[in-house]
């Protein structure tokens, strides 16, 4: 995400004095005129959740739940980007969920984004049941034999201390409808355990997408869609490239995003 | 393998009569001055069998031994790629099995490459255990509710007759020393049941590679190497790009196989 924040960051507007904190920024999208609320010290959005809002396919009115949802960053974009009716939106910690709700009530999303501050174990009871699609992009890395300090956040998003694969398939699968996806983005290496931690709820990988930085090298992310009570076959898609043979962004990613 | 089959079928070199049978033809491999008999309504080998030969990573010395071996294809080119000592095949179809056993002897490999005739489902009785690598191009497709001549050796090459994704595994499992390594070329659109059927059977898919005929297009096939007892972490490679944008073969298909 080094090149976009960059270009991001001369775009930073300040709407007024009370809206960020100190250490915050606000981000212009360039898309449908959103903005969201960033610190690079506590949470900062990753082009996973970028390329993650381009792999969600959600019919019109479908009712949505994003999962860790940090500074808010997938349900605004899916805001923009699908015609979801009602996106939930589920964060633990309550200084990045201050950012979010923040960066909601910016751009006048509390009408269809509804944040809760809240444990993403506890998905049923705090949003209830039948959605049509949830999305994830959860912390990637176990936590290990490491000491990880749950005050701090960016740890917090990177490691699994406060949810782990297992859990967020868990809730996923508890929290959708039969026939509802689960899209996901995670690190290739844990490929196989995703695989695994999906089937053993009941949700069935469909559709397979691998991020490049560039065609020659290994795929830095895998994007999921995963459907509860899903039929064998799995539809591995094109490679996504983010940057052409010169360096520049490539043709997908001017086009999807406009980088 | 169109291409390549057109370009080799100006190579055919009749070595004498009693060679090759009737409809067969004797193909040169550019490589080590091996051939092979191929028959185009029986048995012929394809790209996927020449691509899992350039992914097979075998020590010198290494016991490889290779399922539904065809017409010796990989055995072969495994031969000619590797320092492998001894390499066991094994195929079910008497008159594929006689092909093959008439290229290892026009190759002079009787040494090196031993062919049994029989069924993969009993591997350990057929060629024993403790084997560093076991090789695997088999069948793709489920026998599903079509009805298959099982005398059709086209049809038993390419769906589930004889053997299915779960026996393949098992018997590899069977055969392989601790730490031993399965190769194995397949559907991407199977790549969920491949990763379970493996770990079923104490396999971990450690090494995933994708091939795609253009860099747009979904992957055709996908390469897995998996390891016997191993530990977690998957590595997925840079994809195999067949074509160049020019419709020309890729410089990795030039430069690792001559085309």
């Amino acid at each position: 995400m080094k090149k976009w924040s960059a270009r991001k960051a001369a775009t930073i507007i300040m709407i007024d004095n009370t809206l960020l904190k100190p250490g915050e920024r606000f981000d212009d999208l360039q898309l449908s005129g959103y903005h969201v609320i960033q610190n690079p010290d506590k949470f900062s959005f990753g082009m996973d959740a970028v390329l993650l809002s381009g792999f969600i396919k959600v019919k019109k009115g479908a009712k949505v739940y994003d999962m860790c949802t940090g500074n808010g960053i997938i349900p605004i974009l899916a805001a923009a980007k699908t015609k979801a009716d009602k996106i939930y939106a589920v964060e633990i910690q309550p200084e990045v969920y201050d950012m979010a709700a923040r960066s909601i009530k910016a751009n006048g999303l509390e009408g269809r984004i509804c944040l809760i501050n809240g444990d993403i174990k506890e998905s049923v009871a705090l949003v209830g049941r039948d959605f049509d699609a949830v999305t994830c992009n959860p912390p990637y890395m176990p936590v290990g034999t490491g000491i990880i300090n749950p005050d701090d956040a960016k740890a917090v998003a990177r490691h699994e201390v406060f949810c782990t694969l297992s859990d967020v398939c868990a809730q996923a699968a508890a929290v959708l409808k039969e026939g509802g996806h689960f899209f996901m983005v995670h690190k290739p290496q844990r490929l196989t355990e995703i695989i695994e931690a999906m089937a053993a709820n009941g949700l069935e990988a469909k559709r397979l997408r691998f991020v490049h930085a560039t065609i020659d090298k290994k795929p830095s992310m895998v994007l999921i869609d995963a459907v509860k009570g899903g039929g064998r076959e799995l539809n591995v898609e094109p490679p996504i490239i983010i940057y052409d043979e010169e360096g520049k962004y490539s043709e997908y990613m001017r086009t999807e995003f406009g980088f």
